[in-house]
């Protein structure tokens, strides 16, 4: 079978052999199938999708085209949690000291801030020392020894996924589910687990807007992990606004630090604490989600998670200080706030908006090769259902250039919408899914 | 607007405004849009097609990558005629001395064969001495002198065109109409005319096996001439068995001189009279197709089309003899028969089956750098609803290599399909569509 045939196949709706999708995704590999012959495939499977065997097959593709790490001298389960990208999301950093701090055992690896969203790594990086670039042996020894360690995508995981998740992001392929569903899963498979955790975020600030998409992603998800025997559970959230009141790079990082002391905004501490119950469960360490769910609490009560944190912090080489401490963070020179110009209630917030907002700011990256400032962002200081007066702040931009100020402000006066009646509140946890 | 964004719209089913389109495919000429965000577009036009104004445009950036000719100091009006591509079809050769010899220019610029179907330039080249590659100014003087003119695609000609044909060639977007209707119209229309008659071929040994294809690719090339102010009339015409009864280059130019002396097939003849009659008509050398058909018929009679087939050929560097003497045609070395095994009426022949037994068998191309055999092909003795009685020869093969005919001679027996009763006659000529 040669390319043109896969492609010409795919293009007509044709249900693929594992074994021709295999030859293909390895015959770009080694050159012999040609860019040009994998965007019009991939643009082809925009539109007719992957049949569920296709899916696996695809997935084992680039998995198996870079190492597939075996975690499984290290004792215990070993359960990551995924998420999908948002606004404000800095549950990653909480919830792998706490589940960890738990006895579940969390190796994660994490990305970078993609479009309007951040991401994980870059949060890290704010704190001072903080190493994301480990090997693949520190990695193993941090997951056996603190039992949990984030660090980033090397170049030898799933590399096939590297070099396609860079031709979609030029021809327009990004937004396929099967083809983010087979790019994440073959990521989270090489890393080692034995069970893991999403979180699909859907709304204004997420990259699904609609939760019928968002629940399609997650089962597509589920079914890809249900084909390679681990235990996938699903959770859509909300992402209709920024989760917490920080975004920002260093902003992010002292609110994660504030849940895990037990002082942290309601909605980010929900969240872990959703997504924490289920690791726990996969990872048996506990019966019940009631039963996962006192444990975490406990641990945030008792400060171990607190201290599993300063423990992860110290061990990839950052200055665990700023746990204790959030003065030791980078901070921006100049805070200054957007007000209302009118009084009402907050009845939408364009949480994308919001994100671009960020990225303008200097805390995401507009090219590839863009330097973060770990310091900018924003304090959300008003949430969706809150009552504003005329001139009540509702956003404090943290801040290191002046010029900038004018068109952020502008853009995220624009992101809020007031009106005069509060919403109806929309809940936090959307729904679950599991095998 | 970036190459991004273009593929981004129109994979969402946006109608892309002509400038966008235009900067696109000038950005891909210059290097600046990828070849593999080009795949990605033609994929996504592929399932969503181009609306009037964007094919108009998408035209007119294929058509003024290149050269444009201007053949209006050449007094008269300028008609071509182009073909969708068939099996036998040998009516080029026929139509363009037969018309100018009624004094119509026709300026042409053909094609070589393409997957089972023929093309006019390897016909010709099987003529000695036939030269299809002259410049452009000697195709400009020999339309003015002699009236009609054969030659191939030069470089400078939509070299846009030639590019993404190349590029579609290895993705799978051929088969789809409006960049087929875009790629033939940049072609004619740089070619200097004034006015085109399409053949639209239908059936078995078309590209469009279904009325339905053919009818919107003949209006979608319609449309576009109308946009560029030029008339373009199309004849939907019957390809569901071979045109005539000679398939292979030289055995097909010995069958136009037969026609063009009045001894012809009645099928070849009367699709040449048909598309003949609409070039008078369009180049105001007759009132109505009736009167059109009048001079055609006396032009045979009277020796005249004959005569201006020598000059052309003799003009282009042709050993004109052939006209008068077939035998100066290169021929085979072994003619052999294929019989009938069962008795009946000839019900179907797989025309796509035989022109690729010609390609198998030398005629055509198997690879773009294979060496054509001209002497090689196939006399169809028996058509669609012929009586055969059991051993009566269905074909006669003309080869060169013995070793290929028990091959050849399997693929033609399995082309026809006997029954018990002759099937319905279908037209000729199926429909007629103009602007």
């Amino acid at each position: 079978v040669t390319p043109y045939e896969v492609i010409h196949r795919k293009r007509d709706g044709a249900e693929l052999p594992a074994a021709e999708l295999r030859a293909f995704l390895e015959g770009y590999g080694r050159g012999e199938v040609a860019d040009y012959q994998m965007s019009a495939f991939l643009m082809a499977v925009f539109f007719r999708g992957l049949a569920q065997e296709e899916l696996g097959a695809w997935t084992r593709g680039m998995l198996e085209s870079g190492e597939v790490l075996d975690l499984s001298d290290i004792p215990g389960a070993k359960v990551d949690k995924h998420s999908t990208g948002g606004v404000g999301d800095k549950v990653s950093l909480c919830l792998a000291p706490l589940v960890a701090a738990c006895g579940v055992r969390v190796p994660m690896i994490s990305g970078r801030g993609l479009g309007h969203t951040g991401g994980t790594l870059d949060k890290l990086e704010s704190i001072p020392g903080f190493r994301v670039d480990l090997s693949i042996a520190e990695y193993r020894k941090l997951v056996r020894e603190v039992g949990a360690c984030l660090i980033g995508q090397t170049a030898t995981l799933a590399p096939a996924d590297k070099r396609l998740y860079a031709l979609r992001d030029v021809t327009a392929t990004i937004e396929c589910i099967p083809l983010i569903a087979s790019s994440i899963m073959s990521k989270k498979l090489a890393e080692g687990i034995d069970a893991l955790v999403l979180d699909v975020k859907v709304g204004s600030g997420a990259f699904m807007k609609r939760e019928a998409d968002a629940r399609i992603l997650a089962q597509t998800m589920i079914d890809i992990g249900t084909h390679f025997g681990r235990r996938v559970t699903a959770l859509l959230t909300d992402m209709d606004q920024p989760l917490g009141r920080a975004v920002g790079n260093a902003l992010e990082v002292e609110e994660a630090v504030a849940v895990l002391r037990g002082e942290g905004p309601t909605d980010v501490t929900e969240v872990t604490f959703a997504l924490g119950a289920e690791m726990l469960v996969l990872g048996g360490a506990a019966g019940t989600a009631e039963a996962a769910r006192s444990k975490l609490e406990e641990a945030v009560r008792a400060g171990t998670a607190l201290a599993k944190l300063e423990e992860i912090v110290s061990r990839q080489g950052g200055d665990a200080r700023v746990v204790r401490d959030g003065a030791r963070l980078p901070r921006a020179r100049l805070q200054h706030e957007v007000r209302a110009r009118s009084a009402g209630f907050i009845c939408a917030i364009d949480s994308e908006a919001v994100g671009l907002a960020g990225v303008a700011l200097g805390a995401g990256r507009q090219r590839v090769d863009s330097a973060i400032d770990p310091a900018v962002g924003f304090e959300l200081l008003k949430k969706i259902g809150d009552k504003a007066m005329v001139g009540e702040p509702l956003v404090r931009i943290h801040a290191n250039d002046e010029a900038r100020l004018p068109d952020i402000e502008r853009r995220l006066a624009a992101a809020y919408a007031l009106g005069p009646t509060a919403p109806r509140r929309r809940p936090l946890v959307l729904e679950r899914l599991s095998e």
